[in-house]
Formats: structure tokens, C-alpha cells, sequence
């Protein structure tokens, strides 16, 4: 049995399909989250999927009191991987306090307390967000593009979360740290036990593209067919959440069980450009269910393409995106289907 | 009479001299301070020097409940000026994670606080650390000139803050905000009943100057004389405590009182370069105290020359630096003969 990591945001979209894989790997888990925006019952999807029943405590990070007992409750707690954040973009536009008090107060909590039980390494949820508006100058971004100033209070969280880590360890506190700059992460877990649950309308393309599909949404809109790109649809990096959450296993044994440097960042992508158009086609090709789709004007703060250099991940890392667009886009649909038949959307 | 202030970090080097000059402008004063870095004494000094006493509450503004009930006990404060903050840019280097919480978490308390108690005006102490690192690309430097990332945590504390506010108007908070770019501040109340109390050895120019004529430090170390000014020492612009204050008077007035836009920035300086060496020959020639100091290399760190152009300040707040440099001086030795004189310092 390897270490127990703290997974923080557990029962949400990537932390649970991390929680699968760090225990298929071996590690036991112990989950935090609010359930602000997940439910109990991922727990035992989770159970259900890898035969192991994470330890859960519902907490809000936020609580300083709250998550030193749990630090407490599991004295071998060794690592965290923290999820647990507020992450709609358009809501941070609306409530930008609530987000720079949730997503920092948070942060700065576990690195405080991190020294205090002795836990040597975190995991950062960061994003592409930080290389930022406008387009990056140079494709495949690496991981040493310019940092932009970000275009919502969400992404500017992660950049001045990025930046406390790194004071942090420059201050010489006793630990180390990964980023993973995450590209943008679909699918759900081939079982279709866990997947995306989007609140409301969904603001990314692919559960727009299932709700779609299933009737649930009249019309897919593709904002702009005229950007300066192959078939003028926008294009981005589509990262199959499993492979994402293999990253994070990768990443773990890498803080922990390595002499790798203090703080390193990793983006987290395919390597591969896909245009909202292919998206569209490959997604009627691999269902063979007719989405019902128009194009629309371009929508104000897309930036137009980008997409990842994954060689850093791959080459020190050990660790490559693997799935297919078209079992990415079925697994996909085959949760859309089980959300469906199970009355829940 | 006009509207209550509350003042945070009002028994601070600036907060005092700025509750000290709104006093004299016929505002009433709430002090909020938890006096971590001053001393509760200093309400003694301000109703000395104005006749009247402001009211005093020892809270941290980190405590959302505390800070709340001080708005419910004083129902009139129609304005706030923040200058509650950690402020020390080498402990920061130290402790980024004290500094990150107390200095993001008492703003966004405060910000949250405003609209619940229908508080309409926020002025904020920046700082001109905000244009950063290297050199400024244009002399003198005007509020448009870009935002460099942060030296320090306690740098980037100013600019993440200063991105709150705007996020938050930009969210539509009922709120107007001024941010006030301050450059070097220096001196004491001519009263010599207010000052500069630095604390162990002093991280600024003139209290160093000052405590060396006094005999507390050996020697004055002038950082570099290589570097490309008129006489080779680093050039800042020294702004005195006083004036500082009273553009503070200036901004709230037009923030409570104008239809002014809604998020304002304003450098506050005087407008001229002054070289080290010149401080130290200005300072030997207005007290006619002798200076033991010597050059020594470079610091690390260190920017080479930069100063305000203060037009903007000077034309829409009708606020002006009027101190002259040898006045100002007199004033910071008058204050360390005080502090000699009753055996603080």
C-alpha cells in the first residue's frame, strides 16, 4: 500500500476520476469537499468502479479549524492534490469576492498546515488560463510562455495561487509542489459511473454538444466560423479526463518519492489543436447521433486557438494522453445516456 | 460637520497623519487597528493635535464578525480608507502566506462589508511598487504605465488587491474606489507628536539617515554609486506624510461627493527625482547634524530611478505636493529628537 493522499474537490469532476486512479495505483485517498457543487453518492461510484471506499469528510477547505482536525483524523496523510475551488468563469464575473476569498483562503490554508503534520507535497489544479489573452505568440505553448493578466477573477486565482505556492517554497517552507496547467479536460470514466455534472446551461462544448444530442438544449451554437484557423472554427487542446487524472498519479510519485526540484510546472494536454467543427463531426461520427448545430457570431474573450507542448510531461513526467478523440467522445456520451436513464438530466 | 471615515490601520505612520488631515477637514474618524504594528497611544497624539478624539476600535480587519459589528456600532461611516496591511516588503519574503491572508483577506471583508452597510467610498493604499521591476521604460511615470509583475509578496499583495476592487466594480458592486499609487513617504507631523516608528532596523532611507545623526546606527550605507544618474545614486521621489495625507482628504471627497467614475488611480508623489546622495546632503544641510555614511555596493533588488508625474492627482483632485524637501527633513529629525528625547529611540 502506497501513502494517503488528501484529495481535495474529491467528489468533483476531476478530482473523482483522479480519486479512481490514484487507488488503482495503489494510494489511499481521503477526500474533502464541500459538496458546494458535488454529490455524496460520487464516493461510491468511486467504490464502485476501483472496489475501495475512499475516506470522506465533507469540509469546506475555507475552514482553517475544520482542516487541521482532518489533518489530525489521518496523521499520514502524505501528499494533497487540491481540486476545491469555485470554477465557473461567468460567475466570478458576477461574484469576484467569492472567488478570490474561496480559492485563496483555501490554498493558503493547506500550505499552512501542510508544514504542521508534516505533508511534503501538493498538487495544483492550474490552468492554460494563466498563458492567457491574447492568443499565446508561439504554438504548442510550453510551459514557459509569457504569463498574461487574466481575463476573469477565476483565472486570477490561479495565477496568484501559481504565484503563493512559489513564494511559499522560495520562503523555504518544507515542502514541494507540482503545477499541472490543465488544457481543457472532457470525457467521463469509461464505466459511466462518474462523469461531468454541469450546472444549469453548461458553459463548456462537449456537455453542450451531449445535452445537444439528447434533446435537452435545442441548438448547438459554434461561435465564429472566420477565425484565422483551417476550417475557421476556434481550436483547442481536448484532454480525456482519465488521462488528466493519470497526470496527477504521475505527478504524486514525482513530489514524493523523488529528488525533483522544489516547485515545477507541467502542462497537461494532448499536444493536438481540434477545431470546434471537428469536435461537431467526430462527435456525429463516433455516436451516430445528428446534432442539431448552427454557426454563430464569434463571442466576445475567446481567444482563437491554442493548444499544448506536452513534451515536459511526457518526457519527465512519463506520461502521455492516450485515449482517442473518438472513445473520449463515446465515453461522453455514454454518461449523457446513463444521466438520461437514470432520470437525473 | 461632514460624514464619518472609517480609517483602518489608523494608528499606522500614514493612517495617523491621514486621520490627523481629515480631522482638520471637519470629517468624523473611526480608527480601526489591531495595533500589531503601532501603538494605541497614537489616539492620544491625533486629539492633541486636532483637539478631538477620534473614535478607537482594536479589531483586525481579517475578522469579518468584528469588522461587521463595527459598522453596525458606527451606522454613519459613509467612507473607508484601507490602510490596514502588512507591510514590510523583506518579511514578506519571509512569511508570503501571513501576508497574502491578512492583506487579501481584510480587503475582500471590507468590500463584502461596504454595500451590506451602505458604505459608498473606498480609497485603497497601493503603491508604486505596482509599476515594478526593471526600471519604469518612461520617466516620470503616469498611472497608465504597465503593471510589472510583483518583486515581493508583499508587492504583490498591492497589485492583486488593486485587481479585486476593479473586478468587484466591474461585477457592479454599489461602490465607488480610489487607488491611491503612493511613492516614497517620508517625515512626521511638524507637531513632532505624531512619526515614522520603525520597527529593530529601519528598511527606509530616512529613518536610517535619522537614526544615524542620532547616534542608534553606526553608519549610513548609500547603496551604489555606479548606477546611471546625474551623481550615481539611486533616484526616488520622497513624498511628505503630510501632503500624502491630505491627498487622501482630496480623494474622498471626490469619491463621496463627486460623480466621478466609478474606479479611479491616482499616483501621489511629488513630481521630482531625489538622488540618496541628495538626501544626505539636504538632511546634513537642514538640521546641521553631521552624517556618518559611506558608499557600499549595489543591493540586490534595488531599481535604479524612478519618480511620479503627478499631473493627474494635481489636476482632478486639485491636490499638489507643497513641502519642500528641507522642511520635510526637518520634520523627520524633529520626530527622532522626540523619540530620543523620551527614551523610546
Amino acid at each position: 500500500m502506497k501513502q494517503t493522499i488528501l484529495v481535495t474537490g474529491g467528489t468533483g469532476f476531476i478530482g473523482s476520476h483522479t480519486t479512481v486512479e490514484l487507488q488503482n495505483a495503489g494510494y489511499k485517498v481521503v477526500i474533502v469537499d464541500n459538496l458546494s457543487n458535488s454529490q455524496a453518492n460520487v464516493v461510491d461510484g468511486i467504490e464502485k468502479i476501483t472496489g475501495v471506499r475512499p475516506a470522506f469528510e465533507q469540509v469546506d477547505c475555507c475552514d482553517f479549524e475544520a482542516m487541521d482536525k482532518v489533518f489530525a483524523k489521518y496523521p499520514d496523510i502524505a501528499g494533497i492534490i487540491h481540486f476545491a475551488a469555485s470554477k465557473a468563469v461567468g460567475e466570478s464575473v458576477e461574484k469576484p469576492l467569492l472567488y478570490y476569498r474561496n480559492n485563496i483562503v483555501s490554498l493558503v490554508n493547506l500550505l499552512e498546515l501542510m508544514p504542521k503534520h508534516n505533508v511534503k507535497g501538493i498538487i495544483f489544479s492550474s490552468s492554460c488560463t494563466v498563458y492567457g489573452q491574447p492568443d499565446p505568440e508561439n504554438l504548442p505553448v510550453t510551459e514557459d510562455a509569457p504569463i498574461k493578466p487574466a481575463e476573469s477573477p477565476y483565472g486570477n486565482t490561479k495565477q496568484v495561487n501559481e504565484e503563493i505556492i512559489r513564494d511559499d517554497i522560495n520562503s523555504g517552507a518544507p515542502i514541494k509542489a507540482i503545477l499541472l496547467r490543465y488544457f481543457n479536460p472532457i470525457g467521463s470514466h469509461p464505466t459511466a459511473i462518474i462523469g461531468e455534472m454541469p450546472n444549469g446551461v453548461p458553459m463548456n462544448l462537449i456537455p453542450y454538444v451531449t445535452q445537444t444530442a439528447m434533446g435537452i438544449r435545442e441548438q448547438l451554437k459554434v461561435f465564429g466560423n472566420d477565425y484565422d484557423t483551417p476550417d475557421g472554427t476556434c481550436i483547442r487542446d481536448y484532454i480525456y479526463v482519465v488521462d488528466l487524472a493519470k497526470a496527477h498519479v504521475k505527478a504524486m510519485e514525482r513530489v514524493l518519492d523523488t529528488d525533483s526540484d522544489k516547485l515545477e510546472v507541467f502542462n497537461v494536454g494532448t499536444g493536438r489543436g481540434v477545431s470546434t467543427k471537428e469536435i461537431v463531426d467526430a462527435f456525429e461520427a463516433a455516436t451516430g447521433v445528428k446534432l442539431n448545430w448552427t454557426f454563430a457570431p464569434r463571442r466576445a474573450g475567446d481567444i482563437e486557438k491554442v493548444w499544448a507542448n506536452p513534451e515536459k510531461a511526457n518526457n519527465v513526467l512519463g506520461w502521455k494522453a492516450e485515449t482517442s478523440l473518438e472513445d473520449t467522445l463515446k465515453s461522453a456520451w455514454k454518461w449523457q445516456e446513463k444521466l438520461r436513464n437514470e432520470g437525473i438530466q
